[in-house]
């Protein structure tokens, strides 16, 4: 069993054993029951410390993974089948075709595990354990916690979004912040106008509550500002939802002409529009946000993208009225987010650690991400748009067959982005969104490369 | 400043310095920007050490209800006049007359503040942020996670509720999966059944998903049979929602008689059942669930009112056809809960944290309710009916004016359970709930002794 660890790398030595370990598991189907190799074989074949091998076993305990039994070391745990096909379904929302899940999610919509860093996030935690004892126990208040809000309202405030501290609603993540919006200000059978690629969630939301949808088709610049008008003039949509800036999937932001002429027509036509901006915090460049220009828009955030998809918190920006319905529906409906996980973000938030650590982030993903577009350009792949921040790439291979790209992925175990999910009504096209961070890995690299070996001569 | 701190309390000193300074804060309505006493006043004052005090004040500035200004010592923080105005909203989502909060929650839905213990969460929170790296970043698994679901498992065989690890679902509290059951499985226009009284959120969200309601009165038995029987027959209700065991509001368990016709009357017509328990780990008699007698039904459960409503986890058991549309709903609409407070619930399950807590917890109600059982006698209420665990007693007061009711509980600083709130078309009545931990302060003995005083002749 050879683990592969990296003494260089800035992840810890022992969660690199864990998630090789997983890794491994999930490779090799092993039965619950099915003994690992001893702790002392493992160590001696990957150069470890026995007690590092024996640390990353026990956490695989907490998991559930692995359990340990007297006298036969760790064997594969009962649960640790079903873990795997949830894991498997979890990685597959978005690409049904069951690949096995240690490949590499060329196609994923978040950061690799690898980047996550630890200690602040576990210093704030032990912070918050220790100090503040109404966050272990209570609810939060129904807005959210003053602390983290006013924390919130400060980063807007660089982004010149002015909100007064009752325009801000912390939710369980942009999940949570899309679904009230949905139901508190949308009545099943109406209609709203969509970005085409968009994101698949939304959709699957609006489908939920039984509210029709628009397609507007999303250019590098913003939406068809034609298309948007031509649907206003027809259908007469209540509302209208843009993923404004590194756009899921194509990585575009919204150019500031386009989003004065989106905001124009949304006021003729009397049209509520909802800006996603999960991605904000990944770039720190120009550009205008739709709420920065009118404070009329929905603002909508989120936390998961770069610190922590567990901690579960994001947020919505809207005016006074509107807050007060969204408020009223998280607390009918799920009595508020957890209190612990909002003081834990605050913390964060307040002590600075956040801000440095998407700087980090930042800088480490412009550098990918020019690596990633020279790597499609000599593979001579289409590419939609050049992103200038955010995670993704909207691109597809000149191949002419196109079921060859799929097999192609297959055989360097990398797992590509839905056909279909990015398309409301779920048809199916070739572009594909390539998650930057994920596109030096030697995988990727084996993969774009073969994709340009096969490309027909006329290219 | 006087903060009446009790040294022989289980409550550490320090967070009772910190309760007890947002009361006095509260209570004297203080403008952002005051200036506190100085810490060496207060300590003095209070017989306490100025570090105990300092550490007091540092929790409330990480709460931001203080800020820390050089020179002047500690003073309220500009959020604190929010947070305030929260806690009341909050507080009052049961009761909007808008009592001052630091009064005693006579009529409120949980433990009181003083019961909670923070040193096994404490511990299981920074045993997880140690060990378990996956937890502080990643999504839970869809269904929850496997080491979590399987201790909750055990604990259900306990009740006699077998079920697989594919039919059990965690959800965030007990609030989410009521939501999702009520969107999965419930069509606006169609009706369901619910008792009268019952749980305030339960009217809400189905308002909220345009369900209408029929009532079936609740008795201290369980549901009015006959008149079930009648609602059945005549409106071919889809679903009937019954809070089996210590019922909120009136604290009576379901009968083994009642019990078996309301599953014969539902099996007849063709009824789901939807089976709340959440006071379940309150009490440890016996008594059958529904799930236990048939495993068609629907199952809920929650830890907020026993370890904490911070952590935000509950759980659903039912078939795995329901299972699967639920989690499909909690995923489209949330993403799953926070991994993190997965994690530490199932440390706590597994180290046996929990299973001691909820054993002292039964104890000290079990006294508590005796104590206000005779209190509620001596001042000649009319009890609903005695139960044997939860948290709940149902009474009224014989008193000929209702209003002087009201009155002497403002009078001593009672504040009272909504009149309103637990009746399904929102009529007004007599009837309170009495919270079995609240009844024996002081500040209750004396309301409760007013009423007796207060009452006519005639009794």
């Amino acid at each position: 069993m050879e683990l592969r660890i990296d003494r260089q790398a800035p992840v810890p030595v022992i969660q690199q054993i864990v998630e090789a370990l997983t890794c491994w598991l999930r490779c090799n189907g092993l039965e619950p029951g099915a003994r690992l190799p001893s702790v002392r074989q493992i160590a001696r074949i990957n150069l470890l410390s026995q007690s590092c091998v024996v640390e990353a076993c026990e956490r695989l305990v907490a998991q559930g993974v692995l359990a340990s039994r007297h006298g036969a070391g760790f064997v594969v745990a009962a649960t640790a089948a079903i873990a795997h096909t949830e894991a498997v379904w979890l990685e597959g929302a978005e690409d049904k075709e069951g690949a096995p899940s240690c490949e590499l999610q060329l196609g994923g919509g978040g950061l690799p595990e690898s980047w996550r860093e630890t200690d602040d996030l576990a210093y704030a935690i032990r912070q918050v354990s220790r100090t503040d004892m109404a966050g272990l126990f209570n609810y939060s208040t129904p807005l959210g916690l003053p602390a983290l809000r006013g924390q919130m309202l400060k980063r807007l405030k660089r982004l010149d979004i002015n909100a007064e501290d009752s325009q801000i609603l912390t939710t369980s993540g942009a999940s949570q912040a899309l679904d009230l919006i949905v139901r508190a200000l949308f009545k099943p059978g109406e209609s709203v106008v969509v970005e085409s690629p968009g994101y698949p969630m939304l959709f699957d939301l609006l489908r939920l509550h039984g509210v029709s949808m628009l397609e507007v088709p999303r250019t590098p610049q913003g939406p068809d500002v034609a298309v948007l008008e031509a649907l206003l003039l027809e259908h007469r949509p209540r509302g209208l939802f843009i993923n404004s800036f590194h756009h899921n999937p194509t990585g575009c932001s919204l150019t500031p002409g386009v989003a004065q002429q989106v905001l124009q027509l949304a006021k003729d036509h009397d049209v509520l529009v909802i800006e996603d901006d999960v991605y904000a915090d990944l770039h720190n460049g120009p550009g205008k946000r739709l709420a920065a220009l009118d404070n009329g828009v929905i603002y909508v955030g989120s936390y998961s993208k770069t610190l922590s998809s567990s901690l579960r918190v994001g947020f919505v920006v809207a005016s006074n009225e509107v807050i007060a319905r969204l408020a009223e529906v998280k607390m009918i409906s799920s009595m508020g987010a957890s209190r612990f996980c909002e003081s834990v973000l605050a913390c964060l938030l307040a002590n600075g650690a956040y801000r440095k650590l998407v700087q980090r982030q930042r800088q480490r993903l412009n550098n990918d991400r020019q690596a990633a577009l020279q790597q499609l350009e000599d593979a001579e792949w289409e590419v939609f748009g050049k992103p200038t921040g955010g995670l993704f790439i909207w691109a597809r291979s000149r191949m002419s067959d196109y079921a060859q790209v799929r097999i192609q992925a297959r055989r360097f175990g990398v797992v590509l982005s839905s056909a279909t999910a990015f398309d409301p009504a779920g048809a199916a096209n070739e572009w594909q969104r390539i998650n930057v961070a994920c596109a030096c890995d030697p995988r990727a690299r084996a993969f774009f490369q073969a994709t340009a070996r096969d490309r027909p001569q006329a290219f």
